[in-house]
């Protein structure tokens, strides 16, 4: 965590989160220790997650209302007390805030900030202990949500690789690495950066029981200057 | 800057850092006013920078041999003493580090210990205020070294852009960006996060005097569930 979040973390009275019912939340847990005596949390608990399609009019209906009551309820809060919103990994890379951040901007009437933080993804290659890209090496990052031809479409014209939302996707990624000739070269890291942190070999794993936050790496083998030893 | 690093950071009594010649170097005014009194400060200078191609035999030789020998002078210290080298962003993605690391890694020798941080591209699409990717959006990381064809190639698979090392590749960027449809979508970040960090639209800001430490961004617009009012 960033010495700037942790400070506003530590000093929070009031503290909004995202988490799955009946769940703690990932970025609530992250934070465990930290809050302040008598700070007073705000679980935003998700109607839906994977339970119908993201691209259903249901889904985008739910999770639109979801937003704009959350939005309505920040704001009002927001005019007598400063609120802070937990967000794991960077708030701006494939975030939920996200959500909240243009709408609460659209009202005009919050004054927002928003702190840069290491997106999942960097700690994930870290506990690789290999860095991800060299030289001219392309990153490509995408999600387990794609479809198949897609996942391989975009594999092909990158050398280093980040899958993210594995969870239940990971029999298709799976497929889409096979085919774009990466399997062997890929990682999976499960729970990254936690202390339920898991770390191998993709061809080495099954696809059963992988959680949301998983983790699919490949390495970039860019240019580099050997050692001349 | 992490809790941890900023902790390593200020404790530390050995402290390397890359530079270019004749410059202060980027990593090492990241901390100005954080190192203890009487640290000991070992800036390692590259031979060469852009001065020759960075495919020449070379530039690979003298880098070679630069990375070998700052890996022995600081193998010999760590035998005594606890070192940190000093990084902007993450170690892991593009870093010079990089080349110490694998190097101190094979000796075998030395204990290591690589720190997470928040890569400069995050903290430059959190400067333009948008959020980079959206939905099943897929970000594509490249460098401006590469060439125009591959450039275009690279742009047409991403919704997301992020384009590294600009400086004086920002012309061929410019025309890459034109080709694949991107130009008028796309961002100049320079000198992000520091105090000299200017944001603007690429296609209002001339070729002219672009620094290195600059970024090219162009946000996805992937699936949201939009507000209902």
């Amino acid at each position: 965590m960033s010495v700037k979040a942790d400070r506003l973390v530590r000093n929070a009275r009031h503290v909004a989160f995202f988490r799955k019912k009946g769940r703690a939340g990932k970025a609530r847990q992250l934070v465990d220790g930290l809050l302040a005596d008598g700070a007073v949390e705000y679980p935003m608990e998700y109607p839906v997650t994977t339970e119908i399609p993201v691209d259903s009019a249901e889904y985008v209906q739910q999770l639109s209302r979801f937003y704009d009551e959350w939005c309505l309820r920040l704001a009002e809060l927001a005019r007598s007390e400063q609120v802070i919103v937990l967000c794991e990994g960077d708030p701006f890379l494939y975030g939920s805030f996200m959500h909240l951040y243009t709408r609460l901007r659209e009202r005009g009437d919050v004054a927002l900030q928003v702190v840069p933080g290491i997106p999942g993804m960097v700690g994930c290659w870290h506990a690789t202990g290999e860095p991800i890209t060299w030289g001219d090496d392309v990153l490509s990052v995408m999600t387990g949500t794609l479809s198949e031809d897609e996942l391989v479409r975009r594999m092909d014209t990158a050398e280093a690789l980040v899958v993210m939302k594995v969870g239940r996707n990971l029999p298709r990624i799976r497929r889409a690495l096979v085919r774009a000739g990466r399997l062997e070269a890929a990682w999976l890291v499960q729970n990254g950066t936690t202390a339920h942190e898991q770390v191998a070999r993709l061809a080495e794993v099954s696809d059963e029981t992988c959680p949301y936050f998983a983790i699919v790496l490949v390495h970039g083998q860019g240019r580099r200057p050997e050692a001349a030893w």
